[in-house]
């Protein structure tokens, strides 16, 4: 077990230096990591092939040994990954609003780093690059923690990122590798030197952390995702959108688990829908209404209220819009959802009081991803709603201050009615 | 006692009303409750009178009696806030970034409202008003628990917040009142229905909320502010900044807590500064080489920690900028720091290194407010750097959605390479 306060200590600290360096640094580690990376694959692949040798003597699943695999492939995207990162603008140091308060003094919300970020995620080793490569772009420490499976890999890829901080002039504590469960046992026990944890992984898992921590945590617990069917459906459309959001890829957290019908719309739907669903072995659990329509498993109330991120499907008929949204904002996971329909007063109605990170309308869940949404990538999908919401990519990872600058004004002299209240928009940056 | 559970089912079923409601409905509210507060303006203050005179049978101090006043000044302000911030705009349904994913595939984020928000407050009748207005107006539902000492005035108040809201067709539900300590407890286990907990008051209290409830919490633990004379003051500017930060008002969150002086500037400045400070009977306590150029007492570990709240002043000399910078960013509360230097790359070292939510240069902490920053008003001041930093008003009570608008993509598609990332920049607003 490591002394996780001197860890997060040096954290801290390198946070500090790092949120003052010039942008122009903190992209060249960016470069040099992706140059490192080609340098050392062979060094790399080994490490890989040694977690994988182990992993299937432990009999790990097949996603599981995929989602470990660290080859070629998964090499080139991380460094085509990073250099997209480079050119991207340095997210500090804009200035969001400006005003002046008074005569001589003038206000300014500027972006800033977060600080000291705790980073838990699965066994994808090409994790640790995309989230490492985040938090350097945008000036903050990171506490990184894999999966054990991928242990090795991990140790290889750490050391590159480390060293690819110092080869910049910037300091290699700021990114720092965890290895075990009671390394992140401790971590949560840093408040005063730790500003977020950010948990990748299962429910119960994030609700564990926010269970014993002090430290803020962003997280998704939960992807439950709807389609809901209405009656003004295009039937052909809302086939192709509820088949891809169920089977192109069951096993992640924006795929559907319910579908919602509308009743006058479920007699011409479901059996089609139903054929697509049985052509893939996908079983159905419906609501009465449903099973009169389709062949299926009764469904029961827990059904409605979970991720199977598996072949199996909640289906259920309801008699109104209203109806599919009280279901989706009583049972659903505020990640996800989405509506089919021809009528725009029916989708206006269900964006706005569908209370989730993402409203669709007609289109796949499957597209809720920071790449896809355009931001680089994603640290990870908040459902929660503060700060960051859906996926959280370099803007999540800041924060802002507001910088007053002035010429001796007192609160006396406003007071006093010497000096009043301006409050005009300047739109200038900050010149400091 | 009241049921929690109950009454937290109805403010978010008026959460789901309220949320898509209308910014004329909303603004209405705000009027109609300055029109009323005016009518019922007898009943609110002999309401407030029964409180004062139970307050003064328990002998409360004379500043939270003085809190505690509502009458006709209080009203008035109260009346300007209400009409000030109906005319402000409609901090809802703003397109922040709109992009085009893929051909006939956008993407807008578009700001919403949180939820249901829980806010405990002191004794000030007058912030219940401020802070259901808040909430009314970015569509919010509210749990409102004041003052114990208030609790017949802010009955009344409640009240007319609730038929205000009725009259202008919203739901009454949409702000309820809570009355005891039990209540809020109680609140603090529905974090199924409650979104956000802002607690106002000291740091134990917001501490305790922190540790007993899952549901997110925004608010301040203490204000520990700093001023930094630097080697490079104008000594006349400084003095004013540092007296004013001091003595304007000791009992506020924004007051200086601690004086960090450069060695260089000791001799001059301290003497000085000390006349100012006796004259206003603030007791100082200082380190070793304060100690050896005026009268004081020695300061403790303990004091570089303490929010006074009072007339005591803690002073260190430093050697050096970096020397106070990391003093602030160790013992400091992150909230208000203010530099007073004519170097203006020091001034930029300051604030960019200080890690708090308000860095100011030449101009006293004293400034740290939502009204004096142009938000309108304050439901707190956030010293944790999720989500709202410091003087938080409107913006701080909404967050976003993404709204994607298609026709009929599917991720298969995007697989296959039959439609490719386009990631357009389109700023325009959400068309829905």
């Amino acid at each position: 077990m490591k002394d996780l306060h001197e860890i997060a200590g040096r954290s801290r600290q390198s946070f500090y230096q790092i949120s003052v360096s010039d942008i122009n640094s903190r992209n060249a580690a960016l470069l040099r990591l992706a140059e490192l990376l080609v340098q050392e694959k062979s060094l790399i692949f080994e490490e890989n092939q040694k977690d994988y040798a182990l992993a299937e003597t432990e009999q790990l699943s097949l996603p599981l040994l995929h989602r470990l695999t660290f080859g070629e492939e998964k090499l080139q995207q991380v460094v085509l990954g990073l250099k997209a990162l480079a050119s991207i603008e340095d997210p500090l140091n804009h200035t969001l609003v400006s005003t002046e308060i008074t005569e001589g003094l003038n206000l300014y919300k500027v972006t800033s780093p977060i600080g000291v970020i705790g980073v838990i995620f699965e066994s994808r080793p090409d994790a640790l690059i995309q989230i490492a490569s985040l938090c350097i772009k945008s000036g903050n420490s990171v506490l990184l923690k894999g999966g054990r499976e991928a242990l090795g890999t991990n140790h290889a890829l750490a050391a590159l990122v480390r060293q690819a901080l110092s080869d910049s002039g910037l300091p290699a504590d700021s990114a720092q590798l965890l290895e075990t469960r009671e390394d992140v046992t401790e971590m949560l026990k840093e408040d005063a030197l730790i500003d977020l944890i950010i948990p990748r992984g299962s429910n119960s898992f994030v609700r564990y952390i926010m269970d014993h921590s002090r430290i803020p945590v962003l997280g998704h617990s939960d992807g439950i995702c709807h389609v809901f069917i209405d009656e003004y459906a295009n039937p052909d459309m809302a086939l192709k959108v509820a088949v891809d959001s169920k089977v192109q890829n069951v096993s992640v957290c924006n795929a559907m688990e319910t579908l919602l019908v509308h009743e006058h719309m479920a007699p011409l739907f479901l059996p089609r829908f139903f054929t697509e669903l049985s052509d893939r072995n996908v079983e159905v659990r419906g609501d009465a209404a449903a099973c009169r329509i389709i062949p299926c498993k009764p469904a029961s109330d827990i059904d409605w209220s979970t991720e199977y991120l598996d072949y199996i499907l909640s289906v259920k008929v309801v008699s109104s819009l209203q109806e599919a949204i009280d279901h989706i904002n009583r049972y659903g996971s505020h990640h996800t959802d989405c509506i089919v329909t021809d009528n725009q007063q029916n989708a206006s109605v269900f964006l706005k009081m569908v209370d989730s990170a993402g409203v669709y309308w007609n289109v796949s869940t499957r597209f809720a991803d920071g790449f896809v949404y355009g931001l680089g990538a994603e640290v990870g999908i908040a459902t929660g709603k503060l700060h960051a919401r859906g996926p959280m990519g370099l803007e999540g990872l800041t924060t802002y201050k507001y910088m007053l600058l002035g010429s001796g004004q007192t609160m006396d002299d406003m007071k006093k009615g010497i000096r009043s209240y301006t409050h005009i928009r300047l739109d200038e940056d900050c010149p400091v």
